[in-house]
């Protein structure tokens, strides 16, 4: 038996396609005549574009438009001066050859996103790395295709590019293997839209089983068994019949409110990064949105969004979710997430520095238009707005002082809002927990951000590996804090929420509801697993 | 008046010496004959030497040995063949000449200096410029002397380096100002021995006063008046009359026990670094060392402190301290701190990253020496060990364990240690702050490190100039975490004390004493003034 990271749940048994890109050797060698390496590196684009418009419309097909968006995403790439531009001026200025300068610009780009904190930016890396490849096996003439002709496919890959994923023919493929790769990495995400099993980061998977293995993929355990017997198969039919019939149980509660044994209702909502991230979050029964991570709102461009862009943003999920709650968090950028036009300090410690709120609150130029797109927005739904990183409560109340100053100019333009939005904090800073008692006569409401939270309580950086061990959720003071921030909260007659990843953690689960946390956000996939243990608790 | 940072307590009143160096232009010339420019550097390195061991005898007479040692680290510096040597290659490899090369050494060993986080580490900066700044000087042949002759003389420079500040003849000199520093810049530190007034950080004092002019400086505000009337001078000479008695008065506090006006004991101790420092600790009536930062032995060297080495620094620090009591901290490296025999990882965030204890559990070996040397130790004095960096019980037990190892270890080789040696940790990490009730179980003191309890309380690098303004001991939150860690402590019957600068601060004293702290430690030169405040609470 095999083990690897569970990237998509579910089981799976069928027989093994190993999936090999060919190898494309990229040589030094310098060139002489410009013109031609600057043409061929243009048909290669060319090219590229091509068969992306193909591979969207088949994703489209197979997982929506909006998961589609990838495929967009790597076409723009393809036109973007700053990515493929660098790649001319490479070949001008230094005579290396077409793919030699492909390889250098997508290696800086990847060192740029790879540094990133943002598990969400990292993978972007893979997205150019992507591209990249494409370009490459396109100047050399070395497009790989794959026809997978039978039923019940395993495929086996050293990873799977966004491409790779999006061309998989689901009428086929029953589940895929990977050598690398983490539960956030683009193949495990896809996976999971796709709703097929997966096991990402096995290591050496391609080379220690060859195609026509008969295997068993155990996408809960992460677990791949090699040729098994028939009695182990038999017993994984049943676990998957079992699997399957609980899915099914799992989408009754799509509809139906999320109320313990003693009869406490407790919300259970989603995470989006982008507007259009709302329908997943209704598909899976969502409550509301506990969480909009606005700040991908400002990546990806080369100046800030204009207020009207955010307007319709806002707009868009306020309507979209009919009167739900959302809970959109003002732009949390610094430290390591840094946008293209607004420069940033060097700091030794970013996680301790210069970010979120501290930054929004001196340049206020660039808040208040955020902060306007929101009022005017509010008037279209239910909103929330909270500001992350509030260390006390002299930074909520300047905060506050400029939404002040934003209604009075709204005001005068004669621009409606709502008066009903509430305003919140993330507590994720250890003051704002230990000090929520107090904090809670100011606010409307909490948001528990576990991820920084857990960081700062314990001064162990996640992303570290030497010391990541030292993460958890469950170490009994950051519990202490988490039932602090909630009794202080409930105290003054204030709700909590909590969109760090424990909230959707089955472990922690039962411990939240016992402690009185109001509203649960996590990322939509988990939305129905959570409400059957929260329904079940007392 | 001009406002600057108050470096070193007290009032002075005199005439204005400004003191310039000539400005030496180093050129880009590449030379012919590396021979003759070796010549050249190794001349000025002697004369260099020369004049350092004047400097360093005249320091001895004013400042007494270990002030002085500064000027031996300066010679060890032109005696150190990484520093020197790497000098010669530059001229021999790269055909610079000598100027060129000592200032480009000395570039790159600033640079290492000034990213280190600790503000001691940082000030070694200005030992390496201040002696890099005299190699060249030697070479140009220009090198500065300044005869002051007149008394009531207050110095006026951009900087003062370690060695122009031992040269000040206190019979003459009453205070200095200067453009640049800080508190904890050298010639802050030198001011503080001396007990002479110093202002520093004034910006521009050099260009806006001129020689003979009259000033007045108050050590205690910050403060500089240039020329003033009549009735000003006399309000200031009351004030300096008054000082000077209290300081006088303070003084008498020495040998008194420092017992609150309720009959509560508290403890006043020193913060040390080089067991050397334990003079000023007892000329200032501490009644023990709270923090003797271990890695400064660490530091400066080829390879780690043997066993030995350390038993003797230890030891010589129990012996003199007489049976006060001698918190002795582990190593606690890391992070930026770093140690040129020890490779560590690349951190993006090094004060949540892999440092101190985590560093020491990992590296069993280099910690048993520590340990070792601690244990053989303890049976010279009142000894206490602890941990930093604590975040939960399980790295106190693991610690605990490598301590029994060591003394089954001692104990098989016939080597005595003593049983009375108290166990205890650092309380710097907000989750043992949070948890302090339940640890204070397990071991025998806390010592609160207020300095990183605060960052990481706040979310908030002090070194970071632009959240700096966030880093304030006083938060609600902070003080909360200060209580619930003297409340656990004192549930269990065990003491606690403080070894940030918190301890030393005028302004959190009294709320430190309504708390309850048992001991405050703090630099040698805030005791009396401590004792003080102290004596004065409930």
């Amino acid at each position: 038996m095999k083990k690897g990271i569970a990237a998509s749940k579910g089981y799976a048994i069928g027989k093994v396609f190993i999936q090999e890109h060919e190898e494309i050797v990229i040589s030094d060698v310098k060139i002489n005549d410009i013109q031609a390496e600057k043409e061929l590196l243009q048909r290669a684009l060319a090219s590229s574009k091509e068969q992306l418009e193909k591979i969207k419309a088949k994703a489209v097909e197979s997982m929506g438009e909006e998961k589609a968006e990838v495929f967009e995403a790597h076409i723009t790439l393809l036109d973007d001066p700053e990515f493929t531009g660098a790649m001319e001026l490479e070949i001008e200025n230094n005579s290396v050859n077409a793919m030699k300068a492909v390889d250098g610009v997508t290696n800086t780009f990847v060192m740029i996103f790879e540094s990133m904190e943002d598990a969400y930016m990292r993978e972007r890396a893979a997205d150019i790395k992507d591209v990249s490849k494409r370009i490459i096996a396109n100047i050399a003439g070395k497009v790989d295709s794959f026809e997978i002709t039978e039923e019940n496919t395993i495929v086996v890959a050293h990873d799977l590019t966004p491409s790779d994923t999006a061309q998989l023919d689901r009428s086929k493929v029953v589940a895929f293997l990977t050598n690398i790769g983490g539960r956030t990495s683009h193949s495990a995400i896809m996976a999971r839209t796709l709703e097929i099993p997966a096991v990402v980061g096995l290591k050496d998977i391609t080379t220690s089983v060859k195609n026509g293995d008969f295997v068993i993929v155990d996408g809960i355990e992460g677990t791949v068994i090699v040729n098994p017997a028939e009695a182990v198969v038999e017993e994984y039919k049943a676990k998957r019949e079992k699997f399957v019939a609980e899915q099914e149980e799992l989408k009754k509660l799509i509809s139906v409110k999320t109320v313990t044994k003693s009869g406490k209702r407790v919300e259970v909502c989603g995470n989006i990064g982008k507007p259009e991230d709302v329908h997943q979050v209704l598909a899976n029964g969502g409550d509301g949105v506990g969480l909009f991570r606005t700040e991908f709102l400002y990546m990806d461009r080369d100046s800030a969004p204009t207020e009207e862009e955010q307007f319709e943003s806002y707009k868009y999920v306020l309507e979209k979710m009919e009167g739900k709650q959302v809970v959109i968090r003002t732009l949390d950028i610094g430290g390591d997430k840094t946008l293209p036009y607004l420069p940033l300090p060097e700091e030794m410690n970013p996680f301790l520095g210069y970010r979120a709120i501290r930054l929004c609150l001196d340049k206020k130029e660039l808040f208040k238009v955020q902060l306007r797109a929101l009022l005017r927005a509010s008037i279209y739904g239910n909103l929330c707005v909270m500001f992350p990183m509030i260390s006390g409560l002299e930074e909520f109340v300047q905060a506050k002082e400029v939404v002040d100053e934003c209604k009075a100019e709204l005001k005068a333009e004669g621009k409606e809002y709502s008066e009903t939005t509430q305003w919140g904090i993330m507590v994720e800073i250890p003051a704002a927990a230990v000090y929520a008692d107090e904090l809670a006569k100011h606010v409307d409401f909490f948001s528990i951000g576990t991820n920084d939270l857990i960081q700062y309580t314990l001064a162990a950086d996640r992303m570290s590996e030497k010391v990541s061990y030292l993460y958890n959720p469950m170490h009994p003071a950051v519990l202490r804090l988490i039932k602090m921030t909630i009794d202080g909260a409930h105290k003054h007659g204030k709700w909590v929420g909590m969109c760090g990843e424990m909230a959707g953690d089955e472990a922690a689960i039962p411990t939240l509801v016992e402690y009185g946390l109001d509203e649960f956000s996590m990322s939509a996939s988990s939305i129905l697993n959570a409400k059957k243990i929260i329904i079940e608790q007392e």
